[in-house]
């Protein structure tokens, strides 16, 4: 693939199929973007009707062209579309851009083509992209083949868009920052070519081969910024962006969070959205920045291409004005960010330069009479002040400021220290001078100082990432399970399957817990009133009695649990009682059911863990707080497979539950390690026997001593 | 005060005093901005030094003035402001604006001389504006009496800032974004005249007065902005704010909600940051809408000035490209709106007139070839779709786009139909003039298509408000008390208060209860086993036992509470246990201590109810889930006094502890009516005595039939 992106990136030559001299036809546009762009290589027209266009010799098929191009950008109707592509995978070329709309968008017919499409290119081993796409742009080439507006200025950044139309946007919002691109990639319908295509070229063939054209922006990233509909394979994605994030930060808009923007996205482009809140947790633990708005992206693009990331949290606000400060103060917070504590000294010096109303702690209000000089002193102090990650500066357009002159002062400060400067002058025409005084000096500005700020919590939240994932992880560990017990599940499971089932009985997720050594209480299936005598003899009370049946998934529901029998009495009473139950259960699933007794679990906390398969990410863990309170105190925390000690560790200390599991007013210290021995365990279960939907332990009793699998759930993956 | 705010705002005559011909001092801009701003009335500039300033005469006392000016502008140091201050008393002007800063946000000796400044208004009657403010704009008298920028442009909005920069900022934005002001106070220091002098000034002068001269936005309201950074009087400006804002909008910008903000604000302008959660819930109750950004206030200016609210949530998308019309329907699920289901016969007419690949279900995508007939078409149908109450418009700049050319078309519909239409032209350069002439059709436009959902949001949660406000109220019935009850608790109470004592001892909290008629368990003082053995007698057990010290505020954390005792040897050994435990207590604790009995009351679910004072709103009435689960699920919902049978039945059903009350996960009904009564009794009991600074009762527990207050501690007031 790396050959093929290659070529379609910065290829030596191009063949544009659907070339026309008719300024109104895509093709035309095509062709004039890419010849007036700069593009240095050989073009080729082709079209079956004209001789020359743009002076250029045209090739009415695509076998005629003398050599075999590098690239091949088709631009002609969908029906026609297939018998190109098999020309040109016959001729030999094998990078292959399709602009043609008239595929899956739009409906069935489209689908078939689109199939088609995707035979011809395993057939020849074509690398495509699109189709329905907007083409793409290699700043290092001065290659603009879209029918955009496209981009000329060159950047650090890459940027992947699915939607074309959002790419028309962003090409006229950078143009208008003066902010540049390394690439742009319009995916379109990504009947080949995907995302994970580009990341992976992208890791594999990093920065440096460009960096010696490319070092015009003053961040040390090349950051990759994307707006995605869909994710095309999702655990494939986590594992690229992981890599990447490592050195490069990753931000995505990816649209799909209400019921309403699925529905959208189903009419426009057949992309399937996932469960979002999975989609979040893995783009976290990815150390995927996750943007929520088109402006949240915007802000990050220019962040990232200006800036690196502050190497701590610690902000100083630097303002002529008390007001705006203050509404900062409140964001800084927000953000996840901290008001630098200033030093004595600096305060000292501050107070030295300032005069006396100005404020001297942080925020720094240099007062609204305040001209360029004035700044430029408290900007020197807070950029070698060793307690300030970065400063935001912000600048209210009073009588006496000098907006342009402060924007240069700033600019040239920037280039004397390494540490973050985030600025925003606050009003319209007066300040737009300013601004572009700081676009020039690559300082990232924003029209409001909330923004700027957001944008910084963004960069510290990937920064402290980075900082995590350098970390060494301790390996999961654990207990080993006996092979034969292993197979002996495996062949149990596959029968069931085979049987066309999708649960399993509660004595077999007995032994199932049994042999990963998942804690459960005492427990046996009872055929009449004596065995439970007996039982109770043994285990003493109180315990619990239960209807059990592979269809009974919800037992409190149909009332099939009675807990805290405590005497024979009850025993007698309880075991009638559900007998009772039993003769009113349809008889599909009376045949199934089983009188269950297990010793009740008294002096504990009940938590939820559960593990469920994802379509997007497979399987992930979730815990919370169980019994009752599932549902009231919604604690739902989740970690996608794989986990490491630490992250289960994490996933525990982070919820809710974890205020009742650690002595939650004034009880006693309850058996976390056993907590996580029984979570470790159960991710390997799901890890070694691949055939859960689901397994969801509802309650885990953790006790002093133990944490108990009282009751399990378990459905097995539809086949 | 009525008569001097308008004399303020609408003066015939306008003394400057520091009035200049040095273009560097405040007074000269002033004078300067006065003049050039088109201010038909008489100006007198008053200066001890010069003889004309700007062709006009000029007076070296206040008192040399041939008349009495309506106005007077103070523009001169600090030290000499009060001796004009007396000057201007004394000739018989009232209202004042003092420009001077060096009051107290300077500090002790500024607070000094600005409580001196307020006993001289107080002597002569006088309103003054500021100090240390910007002053103010009037734009039916082409009025701008600021030292900023000020604003030329006639609109519809009021808008009042505490903070004099974020006032310079607001004016260059709205300049820019050709947005009009009918008036604009700045408060500054807010010695004498606050924001809530202006919301009754605007309250009891309406609109119709200025309408004439003010035809020019195209809302039907006359918005009120805000920017504060302290309410002066937090319940009075609720009361006012209520009034207001079911005739008109009303958002404000508060900072303050971090800590950082809160130390922020202190060393700028000495304003002290109520509690903030309280702050939103009376604002929410008021029909205020709180801004969280600069953005979202400046979002709303245009939206309310421009726009009158929605009739419904239904909101239409209509885009030239898929991706942002899917980010768009997050937004509107995400603000609290719905996507508008589209008639059978509005599909059809889009089919009829659209490409067929367009989508006609909402969002409406008319493709990114879409000219701007194409737009007028489809928007004609929608606003002509009964089930569509606001239109969201989305534009990419795309190849063929005709962008200036749809601004207008969307601009002459708009003129057709009273039917809200929000435009987000996504992109920088190239979209610029088709802003332009959505500005000169004021039809509310946003960079993002989230902001303008966002605005549209917060409109109709508005619009809810005011249906919601015009609705009938039940009044809060109560049980009677008895006049010599009531008077008896009055008199013990002071006997306390005036004794030190700030809290009551639970017999005292027992005989209140049962006064104010909310239900407690039986219970009783026992001085011995003997005694307890004869309560368990006549009430049965189980029956709990506890320690009772008015001191003895958290029982369980002292161990003081034993549960669940249910027969006698339970009973003697309980007994003995708190009476070990008595001994261990601190002398002075010990003296007031008494066993207390009561019957344990089971099957209920335990909730929380209180009431605090606050020193901004007054009482606040707390519910929420009860007992160990109060810290956990951090369910406490708040309602400012006073409320209503309404407010109350809402109060509890938002609450997390709902879902426990209504029978969770098959449990019986419970005696919620009861619950209702018990918290109005209780707001009842705080209404008659206004001696507490807080009520707690943790828990009350709501069985089938009763709800049991079964613990109170309560704290009476500082005085």
């Amino acid at each position: 693939m790396n050959t093929e992106i290659n070529k379609l990136l910065a290829p030596r030559s191009i063949a544009v199929v659907g070339a026309s001299s008719n300024s109104h036809k895509l093709g035309a546009i095509l062709l004039k973007n890419i010849i007036e762009g700069g593009y240095k290589g050989v073009v080729y027209p082709v079209n079956g009707h004209e001789t020359t266009i743009a002076g250029l010799p045209v090739y009415s098929h695509y076998a005629q062209i003398p050599q075999i191009p590098d690239l091949a950008i088709i631009a002609i109707p969908a029906q026609f579309v297939l018998d190109v592509v098999r020309e040109i995978g016959q001729k030999g070329t094998k990078a292959v851009v399709i602009i043609s709309a008239g595929f899956k968008e739009t409906g069935r017919e489209g689908a078939l083509l689109e199939a088609e499409l995707v035979a011809v290119a395993k057939e020849f081993g074509l690398s495509i992209l699109g189709p329905n796409c907007l083409g793409h742009v290699y700043t290092p080439k001065k290659l603009n083949a879209t029918f955009g507006q496209g981009i000329s200025r060159a950047g650090r950044m890459h940027f992947i868009s699915q939607s074309g139309a959002i790419a028309t946007s962003i090409f006229d919002w950078a143009e208008h920052h003066e902010l540049g691109f390394l690439d742009f990639i319009t995916l379109g319908n990504k009947a080949v070519l995907t995302e994970n295509d580009f990341l992976e070229y992208w890791l594999e063939n990093p920065a440096e081969k460009v960096r010696d054209a490319q070092r015009l922006d003053s961040s040390s990233y090349h950051p990759i910024g994307m707006y995605l509909e869909s994710l095309t394979d999702g655990s494939r994605f986590i594992e690229l962006a992981t890599q990447v994030a490592k050195n490069n930060p990753l931000f995505i808009l990816k649209p799909g969070k209400s019921s309403a923007a699925q529905k959208a996205m189903q009419s426009h482009t057949g992309a399937i959205a996932g469960d979002d809140v999975v989609l979040s947790q893995a783009f976290t633990q990815a150390g995927v920045i996750r943007c929520h708005t088109i402006e949240d992206m915007f802000d990050l693009a220019k962040a990232f291409s200006w800036s690196d990331a502050p190497e701590g949290k610690r902000i100083a606000i630097l303002s002529n004005a008390g007001g705006p400060a203050v509404v900062s103060s409140d964001a800084v917070i927000e953000a996840g960010l901290e008001m630098a504590p200033l030093s004595k000294e600096t305060k000292e010096l501050l107070t030295r330069h300032l005069p006396r109303a100005a404020s001297i702690v942080n925020p720094v209000d240099v007062l609204g009479d305040a001209l360029s000089d004035r700044y430029e002193k408290a900007l020197r102090l807070l950029l070698e002040e060793d307690k300030v990650d970065a400063i935001m500066v912000i600048l209210t357009p009073q009588v006496m400021t000098e907006i342009e002159k402060t924007a240069l002062v700033i600019g040239r400060l920037s280039q004397k220290y390494r540490k973050p400067i985030f600025c925003s002058f606050m009003g319209g025409q007066l300040i737009s001078s300013g601004e572009k005084v700081l676009s020039k000096y690559k300082i990232p500005f924003f029209s409001y100082p909330e923004r700027a700020i957001g944008a910084l919590g963004k960069m510290w939240w990937w920064k402290e990432w980075q900082k995590e994932a350098a970390k060494k992880q301790t390996p999961l560990e654990v207990a080993p399970v006996v092979p034969s017990a292993q197979h002996h599940h495996l062949e149990y499971i596959r029968s069931r399957l085979v049987a066309g089932e999708r649960y399993l009985e509660s004595s077999k997720i007995q032994e199932l817990f049994d042999d990963w050594d998942i804690a459960t209480p005492p427990s046996t299936v009872v055929a009449n009133l004596e065995q439970a005598k007996r039982f109770a003899g043994i285990h003493g009370y109180p315990v619990v009695l239960k209807l059990s049946a592979p269809e009974l998934l919800h037992k409190t529901e149909v009332s099939g649990v009675i807990t805290g029998i405590r005497g024979k009495k009850q025993l007698e009473a309880a075991s009638q009682q559900l007998i009772g139950r039993m003769t009113d259960l349809p008889v599909g699933i009376r045949k199934t059911t089983q009188l269950q007794m297990q010793s009740q679990i008294e002096n504990g906390v009940e938590v939820i863990v559960g593990i469920k398969r994802t379509p997007q990410f497979g399987n992930v863990l979730m815990f919370g707080a169980g019994g009752t309170l599932v549902e009231l105190i919604s604690d739902h925390n989740i970690h996608v497979l794989p986990v490491t000690a630490r992250d289960i560790k994490k996933l525990v200390e982070e919820s809710k539950a974890y205020a009742l599991l650690t002595g939650y007013r004034g009880g006693q210290s309850l058996a976390l390690e056993r907590l996580y021995h029984l979570m470790a365990q159960l991710t390997d279960l799901v890890t070694k026997l691949p055939f859960f939907a689901e397994i969801e332990i509802n309650p885990v009793i953790v006790t002093k001593d133990e944490a108990y699998a009282v009751d399990g759930k378990v459905i097995l993956s539809e086949f």
